[in-house]
């Protein structure tokens, strides 16, 4: 079993950053993670270095069994983070041994195992229909024989604010069993969003001072104050505060990690994350919606495109002297930038940087980066969108920099791709390319699963003997995003297409109004760009 | 002049609910309110009973001069809100009454006029380049003319959270010199939006105890906090708040006036609203996303289309019985709905609840909401996903009940799409389709923009010679999602396909690895539903 302490922050075990979108997040309308998303997911959460992982119900979902099975093989590789598995306490009348959910969680060997437990009495008593004492046993026999097994169990208290304001006694006899059983953490969970952070901070200091157990804080977003409330709980003595990936979750969602974790450390000086961890906050957020087939939320706090974009007017020129006056934060801190809209100044700014990532030094060329911006933005307002997608954006600037490859490795001259659903109800899609490569003219047909599939093998058929290096290049993702703005069947379509040649990974784009197209552009581009690499 | 004070609130003028959507939220980056639009939102803050709607600077921006001038001539006819003026104080070294920018205030005719003025000593220097002295005086003056002139006076104290915390002085003298000016309402405001609840709570205790003045509040959104921090600063005594519809604002935006108003209402029990305007928020936030041409944040507390739909396959048997121990308030209080969602994670007990929503009362039929549950949960192993697809699950659950209808309008023999990129660089789709309607074979060729454009467009040639209701039904939006752990182009793909007839809106799904094939399930399932409730 590995560790059961997250490692490399300054605060260690003291303050327990916890992600859930795994398992709580992953309750929003609309993702739907598969195994590998969710590996994915952790992956990039250990990067940002938050301190527990919690991975889902294993027992309970056949994915979340396969997640932590192939953790356990050694699928993660976690340098941060804990891994924690979620479960539920015993069935009533039960031994917690004896339990095939609870063997479950010790099967899947997650070294943290966070149980969820009704602390409200009408929950106790109208959902689980057992009584106080009962449920006081489930949560004591369930953590002591984890303990015992082992692992460190965390205790959610499902239902805290409203169980307590209704029947403290029962709420805080939940917390004790918990205690006495073993657990390290008792977590007051606002289950059903309701609370505002003046009640939230005054019920856990009293908590605290009742119980003398360190607790933690799960806020829903149902008043629109998860993150406010989190805080405010921790300004209370909360030391373990639990949230999602942009905020992910059920009805209005929960605590967004960003916002979250953006003021403990901008504003409360926490010292949650590993050194360099806080300057990742805006990529993670953005990787994490990519995979969650989400757009990222441009006005979010701290890592939204907006957060600190700032409408030129008034006091454009007072913002250029002063930006601190006119920011709460240096955007930096959190990985993200200033801009201010309405001038190019910040496109060019931003390019000349992007070009310097890319070994290109546009700013001894100013001509062609005035071109490039404008390239750019004529073509960010067709729908292109080059923030994943490089490659295509160093193609772009090799291009107007006059230093594209004098022979690109193929051109074509046309495709047709036929897609029928004949009367046996049969479905088929064939594509024939002709391309122009090696100083030949090739034809070349190929069946696939569906239009693209079929394009890019008639591609790779046409190409293949002529160039040496296309074997190894592989579709290792393909997204599709309708753009907004452009309803029904007639919006423009933009795709990406990332490519990987086994040791580095390249992202290309296309946009048009036909996405058999839109994916050819970003196909001959993932190509193009790999031959400049030879 | 029309007069002062909101009219028909149970608080009357004892609380201020203050809308600045048209000025603050225009901020908003991609907005932009044409005067038709001012007038549209104005009229819907209205009939939700806001008790000001700030209308712009008249004299600064000719948009907001032009919607001041119609309003005084009588095109908005509020019911409740007072019409404001948003406008800065004079100039330095210029009367009052001699500056343009305070008469173009007088001259928009607007009851109340709110005031901005610097109050951080560090603009006042640095920005404004003016002494405290002059800084004050201009405020007062200011003020005094505007009260003289007969306008209630409301100063935005801009900056003032940062300003109070590194000069609390030179913020109080601020605030005093509109107080000696006579105006009614001093807002704290937390322009660059670095606040937290707590200290906002505390904050506004000590001003109001030092100043004795009546405070108003005014967030930003920048630490995910306005919402709770707005709050936050009403029950420690403000009785003015200002907000923006669905939170729109420069950067991260500004506090959500549905937000506000759903915990005020609901948590704190004050009667903000006139009589039947709570149960207004979900629509009036709806619209004003329209009027924005934004589309409505799902996950948006309170009024989202997500705030209260549950996922947990876990809690749908509990929330069958008892939905308030499962929601934070009755969602009908906003004008919302609960809603249940099909998910992998479906049992029984959920499926059963959406029946009921659909009109279908499984729970007399055991055999078939068994079978019912055995084919969503394998179409959802194959990528299906009813969640967002209320109608084809309405189709399935009719299907597997003996309920569907025993002809469907039409039945599909073949299709075939061709997509062209010609030698030329022309690209072309057209679509055939062979079916059977009306008891006869039809067929029929389209163009399109895309394969799936080409699709609908043959199908709608083939069907609507026989079908009265087709041309009433229009695509209004589509959604594709290739379904990750299947990559590259042979991955499965799910689509969304929602329909509307002008009255009603329905979505439904269809999943394959073509793409093509996925969307002609989703658009047949379409038009089926459509013709069951012909």
């Amino acid at each position: 079993m590995t560790r059961t302490e997250p490692a490399g922050t300054p605060l260690g075990d003291q303050f327990h950053l916890y992600d859930t979108t795994l398992r709580d997040g992953a309750q929003r309308e609309g993702i739907s993670y598969s195994v590998a998303d969710k590996l994915a997911v952790a992956r990039l959460l250990d990067e940002l270095g938050v301190g527990y992982i919690e991975g889902g119900w294993p027992g309970a979902m056949p994915k979340d069994t396969e997640f932590f099975a192939r953790a356990a093989e050694g699928e993660l590789a976690l340098r941060h983070a804990v891994l924690v598995a979620f479960g539920s306490t015993r069935r009533a009348g039960v031994r917690a041994e004896e339990d095939s959910q609870v063997r479950a969680l010790l099967d899947s060997q997650a070294p943290v195992v966070t149980l969820v437990a009704k602390s409200d009495v009408r929950h106790i008593e109208r959902a689980l229909r057992v009584d106080v004492a009962e449920a006081c046993a489930m949560v004591e026999d369930t953590v002591s024989f984890l303990v015992g097994e082992g692992r460190r169990v965390f205790l959610d208290a499902e239902h805290f604010f409203d169980g307590y304001a209704y029947d403290p006694d029962t709420a805080l006899r939940v917390l004790d069993a918990a205690g006495s059983g073993g657990a390290d953490v008792v977590v007051l969970c606002d289950t059903n969003g309701g609370q505002l952070p003046l009640g939230i901070a005054e019920t856990v200091r009293e908590v605290a001072q009742r119980t003398g157990l360190r607790l933690g804080i799960h806020c829903q977003d149902d008043t629109g104050c998860a993150v406010g409330n989190s805080i405010a709980a921790v300004q209370a003595g909360a030391t373990h505060v639990q949230c999602t990936a942009n905020g992910y979750g059920e009805r209005a969602g929960n605590a967004d990690l960003f916002a979250v974790t953006g003021n403990l450390v901008a504003k409360l000086g926490m010292e949650v994350l590993p050194e360099g961890g806080a300057a990742e906050l805006t990529r993670v957020s953005h990787a994490l919606a990519e995979i969650a087939n989400l757009a990222p939320d441009t006005h979010q706090a701290y890592v939204g495109s907006s957060a600190f974009a700032h409408k030129a007017g008034l006091h454009a020129s007072a913002i250029k002297v002063d930006p601190l006056l006119y920011n709460h934060i240096d955007p930096a801190l959190v990985g993200n930038d200033m801009r201010v809209l309405v001038t190019e100044m910040a496109g060019k700014a931003s390019l000349e940087l992007k070009g310097r990532e890319l070994g290109l030094d546009l700013a001894a060329q100013p001509e062609a980066l005035s071109s490039a911006v404008k390239k750019v933005k004529s073509m960010e307002a067709q729908g292109w969108s080059f923030e994943a997608a490089d490659a295509s954006l160093e193609l772009l600037l090799l291009a107007e920099t006059g230093k594209a490859p004098v022979e690109p490795p193929f051109t074509l001259e046309s495709y047709r791709v036929v897609l029928d659903h004949r009367a046996g109800g049969e479905v088929g899609s064939e594509a024939t390319v002709k391309v122009h490569v090696g100083g030949q003219r090739v034809i070349a047909t190929a069946e696939g699963n569906g239009p693209v599939h079929a394009l890019d093998a008639a591609l790779r058929k046409a190409l293949s003997p002529h160039l040496s290096w296309l074997d190894s290049v592989e579709l290792s993702d393909y997204k599709v995003r309708i753009l907004a703005g452009h309803p029904g069947t007639d919006a423009v379509t933009r795709v990406l297409v990332e490519s990987s040649d086994g040791e580095r990974e390249w992202t290309t784009v296309g946009v048009h109004a036909n996405i058999v197209e839109a994916s050819w552009l970003a196909l001959c581009d993932a190509l193009v760009h790999k031959s400049l690499r030879q």
